[in-house]
C-alpha cells in the first residue's frame, strides 16, 4: 500500500482536525479537489474526515464519501477519526486503510469530549478490535492519546496516567498510538521525556507525533519527538485546526511548515513544495475569512533552497 | 556587575534591532520608558543602540542618550551595537558595558552592510581591541557573526568560512562571539552542527545566539542552540527587527515567546512574565501600524503555568 519509505511522515488532517474546528461546511467537491491537490503534492496519508454523528459535526456528514473517492487515489493511506464502536462500524464498512480513536489523558476532557472516563474508552477500543478482527478487516487500528501534554479544562495531565493508557491501549489491541498536544501546552522538554518513556512502552509502536502551534512551540515540539526517533507527525495544511471541546486551542502545526523543516534539513517527506503552497492559496480561497497560519507561504523558500532545486 | 546567575540568560535587542527596521523615529523619552519597563521585568541585558551614524540610521541618533539613562539601572549590562573603529570610540566614550560588532560570514552580506570584507572587519576588530586597551576600558567586546547560516544576497555561506572567522575574531581579541541567522535561513540541524563546531574553536567565548523567526522555525533553532550548550540568546519584545541589507529579513524571536519557552522547561531566565506582557501592550501601542509578532502575548499562558505561579 505504501509505495515509497520516505525518511519523514507526514500526515495531513486538515480535512478532519481543520474543518472540524471550522463552522461553514466546504462542499465535498472542494473537499476532493483538497484531497486530490494534497496527493498530487506528494502527500501519501491523509486523514480524510471522522465518522462521528452529523448532527455533532455536520462539516464532516459527508466522510463516506470522501473515503470512497480517496480510496482511488493509488498508494494513499487513507484514514478517518472514529470517537467509538459506531464509528469504527462505518470506517470498517467505509473500507479506509486505518481508523484513529482518541484517547484523551485528562479525565475531564474525555468525560467532555465523548463523555467516558479514558478506562471507558479502553473498553471501547478492545470492542473495536475485536470487531476488526471478526470482520476479518486490515484496517489499521490506532490510538492518539490527546490532551498528553496538559488540558484547558483539568489543568496539568499526569505522564504516569499517559503512560499507563498507552500500555492500556496497546493491550487493548491497538495496532499503533501516538502522542497529541490537543491544546499546545507542551514544550520541547516535556515532549522529549514523554516520547522516550513512550517509546520503551510501545517500541516501533509508537507511530505519531501530533502538535498544536497555540502558544509558538509546535515545530520546536515537533524536534524534540524527532529527537528521540519519531519519524511519522500530523500537520494541517495553512495551520487550521483545534478542538471543539478545548477553549483556546487552535492551529495545528502547518504542514508546508513542516515540509519546510524537513527539506532544510535534508530529509525526504516526498512532498512537492511548490504545488502544496499552490494548493494552499486555493484552500485559502475557499477558507476565505477563516483564520490561517504558517510562517513559509508568506516568507518564501530560502534563497538557499531555491537554488538547491 | 550581574548579579543573578539565571540558568538561560536573555538579552533584549528591540531598541536596536528592533527599532531600525522600523521608519518611524520613537521619542527618546518612550525608548526610556521601554528601557526601564524591560529592567523591571527581570531583564538584565538590553541592547539600547546603535553607535552608527545619524544620517544611516537616524531612529538610533540618541543612542548616548539612552545609554546614559540605561547605564542608572543597577545591575544591568548595558551593550551597543558598533559597525567600526569609530563607533566603537563612540562606545567607549559613552560608558557602555558592552559593545558588539557584527561581522558577516557573508562575503556579498558584508559589503552591502559594512562596505568592507570579512577580513577588513578583522582588521577593524584588531583596532578596536587595541583602541580598548590603550584607553583601560572593561568594555567587552562581542563579535557577532551575521549572516553565519545563509545569506538573501550570496545564498549559501559556507560553514568553513565561518568557522574560519570565527577563530579570526577570537585572534584579534574579540572577548565573545555570537553566532547570528540575521535572514532567518537556519533549520535546527544547520544550528547543532555549527554551534558544536564553533564551540570546539571557541568554547565559553561562544556565547550569544541570535535567531530571526522569519520562516517560523526560530525557536526550534533556539532550541537546537540550547541542545548543544549555549544559553544566552538574542531576542526582541513583540518580535520585531530585521536587517536593512538583507532583503526579507524580518522578525527576531519574542523575547516573550523565549521567556514562555525556557519558563514552562523550568529554566530560569529572572524575567516576570505578567510585566513583560503589560510592556508589550505599551509598546505595541507606540508602534501602532507595525507588523508584531509571538505566539504567547495572543494565546495566553496555559493553565499549568498559572497554576504553578
Amino acid at each position: 500500500m505504501e509505495t515509497s519509505t520516505p525518511a519523514v511522515r507526514i500526515r495531513e488532517v486538515g480535512l478532519r482536525d481543520g474543518l472540524q474546528s471550522i463552522a461553514r461546511t466546504l462542499p465535498t467537491e472542494l473537499k476532493l479537489e483538497w484531497l486530490r491537490g494534497a496527493f498530487a503534492a506528494g502527500l501519501r496519508e491523509i486523514e480524510v474526515g471522522s465518522f462521528v454523528p452529523p448532527r455533532l459535526l455536520p462539516q464532516l456528514a459527508d466522510t463516506a464519501a470522501v473515503v470512497e473517492a480517496a480510496l482511488k487515489l493509488p498508494g494513499l493511506v487513507v484514514s478517518v477519526l472514529v470517537p467509538n464502536l459506531k464509528g469504527a462500524e462505518r470506517a470498517l464498512e467505509s473500507g479506509a486503510h486505518a481508523m484513529l480513536l482518541p484517547l484523551s489523558a485528562s479525565h475531564a476532557h474525555s468525560l467532555a469530549n465523548l463523555r467516558k472516563t479514558p478506562d471507558d474508552v479502553l473498553a471501547e477500543i478492545a470492542a473495536i478490535r475485536a470487531l476488526r478482527d471478526s470482520a476479518g478487516s486490515p484496517c489499521r487500528l490506532e490510538v492518539g492519546l490527546s490532551t498528553a501534554f496538559g488540558c484547558t479544562i483539568q489543568g496539568r495531565v499526569e505522564p504516569d496516567e499517559v503512560l499507563r493508557l498507552v500500555q492500556g491501549a496497546l493491550d487493548a489491541g491497538a495496532d499503533r498510538v501516538g502522542l497529541a498536544d490537543t491544546v499546545g501546552y507542551a514544550d520541547p522538554k516535556q515532549v522529549r521525556e514523554l516520547f522516550e518513556r513512550a517509546r520503551a512502552i510501545a517500541g516501533d509502536r509508537l507511530a505519531c507525533g501530533h502538535f498544536h502551534d497555540t502558544r509558538g512551540l509546535g515545530i520546536a515540539n515537533v524536534m524534540a519527538a524527532y529527537g528521540t526517533g519519531e519519524r511519522r507527525f500530523d500537520a494541517c495544511l495553512a495551520g487550521i485546526g483545534g478542538c471543539p471541546h478545548a477553549p483556546g486551542a487552535s492551529g495545528n502545526v502547518a504542514t508546508e511548515d513542516l515540509a519546510y523543516l524537513f527539506a532544510s534539513m535534508g530529509d525526504d517527506t516526498g512532498i512537492d513544495f511548490q504545488e502544496l503552497i499552490a494548493l494552499r492559496a486555493r484552500v485559502a480561497q475557499w477558507l476565505e475569512g477563516e483564520a490561517l497560519h504558517g510562517s513559509i507561504a508568506r516568507a518564501g523558500l530560502p534563497k538557499t533552497m531555491k537554488e538547491a532545486a
